[in-house]
C-alpha cells in the first residue's frame, strides 16, 4: 500500500455535492457499523492454556467492515478511489478518494472499551474536506465539513466546538500510550510536553480527537500514524474551530506525527516545544 | 473520613433480604444517574485565559448523586451505615454499610469519556457482598453478589465470566495510569511486570474491572485506591470467576494497593511479582 494519499489538483465541490456525499458518507457509516456490532464483545476462542484459536473478533469485523464500505462506494460512486487499512489503495478516475479504517482504536475493541471508531474521509486530492468518527455500540457519530462540525446521536445534533485554553499549563493532553514515540528525541520531547501541560491522559484513541472538537479537553500528541488513522479527523476538528497539524505545523492528513488542539495558543506553545525534534 | 471501613461480625443475609438489597442497589443507581447525566460533558465555565471560573460539573455532580443515595438511604433504611467519598462516615445500628463513589473516574468524565462509574456496594462487617458499577451514559449497569455477575442494558441481562489466561505473557493487563504507583519499589515492580505482559493500557478507571468481570482483559493493577474505589468491584468480579485482592494476596476492600485477574493462574504469578513490594 502507499504510505500517502494520492495528490491531485484539488475537486472543487459544489454544496449539493457535498450534502450528497455527507448523506452517502452516512450510509457508509451504517454499513460499517452492522457489520461490526455483532462481533464487539463477542469472545475469542481462547484455550485453556491461554493461547487463542479461529474466531478474532477484530480482524473479522475489520474486513466485513471495509468489505461493506467498498461495496457501496464501487456499487454508488464507481468511479471514487478508496484507501482503505484492509484492502490497499483503489485509484478513481475522478480525483476523489474515501479514505477508510473500519475500526480505529483495535486495541479498545478488543478489550471491551467503547472507544475505538470506524473512521470515514473523502479526500480531494489535496486535503480531506469531509469527516465522519462513528461509535456504533454507544450510537455517537462525528462529521465535520466545511457545513460544521456536530455529534449526532439518537437523541439529535449538538454542534461541536472546542473551547479556550490560554497556553500549555491549562491543557489537558491525550495520547494513545507513552511507548507510541520513538525513544530518543521523540520520546524525550513528548516527555517534556507532559511536564508541562496540567494533566495527561493515555487512551482514547480516535474517540480522544472527538472529545477535543466537543470542547473536553485540549491538545492530542501522537507519532506513527496511518493516513486512515486520521484523515476523518482533521475536518471534524478544523470546523470545530480546532488546529491540527503535523510536528512542524504542515499538513497531517498523511499520518506519522500528528499535534492536535483546540485553542492557537496551546497549538503554537505544542508546536514551539515539538518542532525541534529531527 | 476513616480510612477503612468499620469492621464487625459479618450479618448473614437471607436471600430475600440480598434480593431486597439488590432492587435498592438498582433505585440507588438510578437516583445517582439521574443526578450526574444533566452535568456530563456540560462544559466547564472557562475564562478566555484558560482559568476556570463558577460550574464544575464534576464537582457538583459528585455532591448531588450522593446527596440523592444518601437520602434514599436515610428514608428507607435508616439503620444502614454510609460510607461516601463526599460526605465521609455515618456509622449504622445494623453492621451494614453502603459504600459509596457518585463517580469513580473523574479524570475521564471531564474529558467526556464515558469510562466513569457510579459505584455502590454493601458491606456486611466484614466484605462487600453486593457490587452494583453504573455507567449512565452508555446505558451499562453491572451487578453482582452471590447470585451471580450480569450486566444489565436496554437490551437485557447478560451473565459475566472470566476468561481463561495461562500466564502473564498471554495477559492484557490495565492500570489507569502508571504515575499512580509511588516511584521506588513500588513503581519499579509495575514496570517489571509491565515488560511481563502481552500488553498494557492505562485508563479504563472502574470500567476496566468490569472489562475483566466480562472476559475481556485478564490483569489490573493498581495502587493508592480509597474502599470506595474498589468495594463495589469485588463481588463484581470475584460473582465472574475473578480474583481481587491486595498486593499480598489479602482482601483489598479497604483499599490501596488492588491486584485484579479473570484466571488463578495469571494471579498467582501476579502475586508473586508484586508480594517483594514492602
Amino acid at each position: 500500500m502507499p504510505a500517502t494519499l494520492p495528490r491531485s489538483t484539488p475537486i472543487a465541490l459544489s454544496d449539493a455535492q457535498l450534502s450528497a456525499y455527507t448523506a452517502f458518507a452516512h450510509a457508509l457509516a451504517d454499513a460499517a457499523g452492522a457489520a461490526i456490532r455483532p462481533h464487539f464483545r463477542a469472545r475469542l476462542a481462547v484455550d485453556d492454556k491461554g493461547g487463542t484459536r479461529g474466531y478474532d473478533p477484530v480482524t473479522i469485523a475489520d474486513r466485513a467492515a471495509e468489505d461493506a464500505m467498498c461495496r457501496l462506494i464501487t456499487a454508488t460512486h464507481p468511479d471514487h478511489g478508496v484507501f482503505g487499512e484492509e484492502h490497499g489503495a483503489r485509484a478513481g478516475s475522478t480525483g476523489l478518494t474515501w479514505v477508510l479504517d473500519p475500526i480505529d482504536g483495535t486495541r479498545a475493541f478488543i478489550t471491551g472499551m467503547p472507544l475505538w471508531g470506524t473512521l470515514i474521509a473523502l479526500y480531494d486530492g489535496s486535503r480531506p474536506v469531509l469527516g465522519v468518527m462513528d461509535q456504533p455500540y454507544t450510537g455517537e457519530r462525528f462529521v465535520g465539513s466545511r457545513f460544521g462540525a456536530e455529534l449526532v446521536t439518537r437523541e439529535g445534533r449538538t454542534a461541536l466546538a472546542v473551547r479556550p485554553c490560554a497556553g500549555l499549563g491549562e491543557a489537558v493532553l491525550y495520547s494513545t500510550h507513552p511507548d507510541l514515540f520513538v525513544p530518543g528525541a521523540e520520546r524525550a520531547a513528548f516527555d517534556a510536553l507532559c511536564k508541562q501541560v496540567r494533566m495527561t491522559r493515555y487512551s482514547g484513541d480516535c474517540y480522544a480527537y472527538c472529545m477535543l472538537a466537543a470542547g473536553h479537553l485540549d491538545l492530542i500528541v501522537e507519532s506513527g500514524l496511518q493516513p486512515y488513522d486520521v484523515a476523518a479527523l482533521i475536518p471534524i476538528i478544523e470546523a470545530a474551530g480546532g488546529h491540527i497539524t503535523d510536528w512542524h505545523g504542515g499538513p497531517c492528513h498523511d499520518g506519522g506525527r500528528v499535534l492536535a488542539a483546540g485553542d492557537a495558543r496551546v497549538h503554537a506553545q505544542a508546536l514551539a516545544a515539538l518542532a525541534q525534534v529531527p
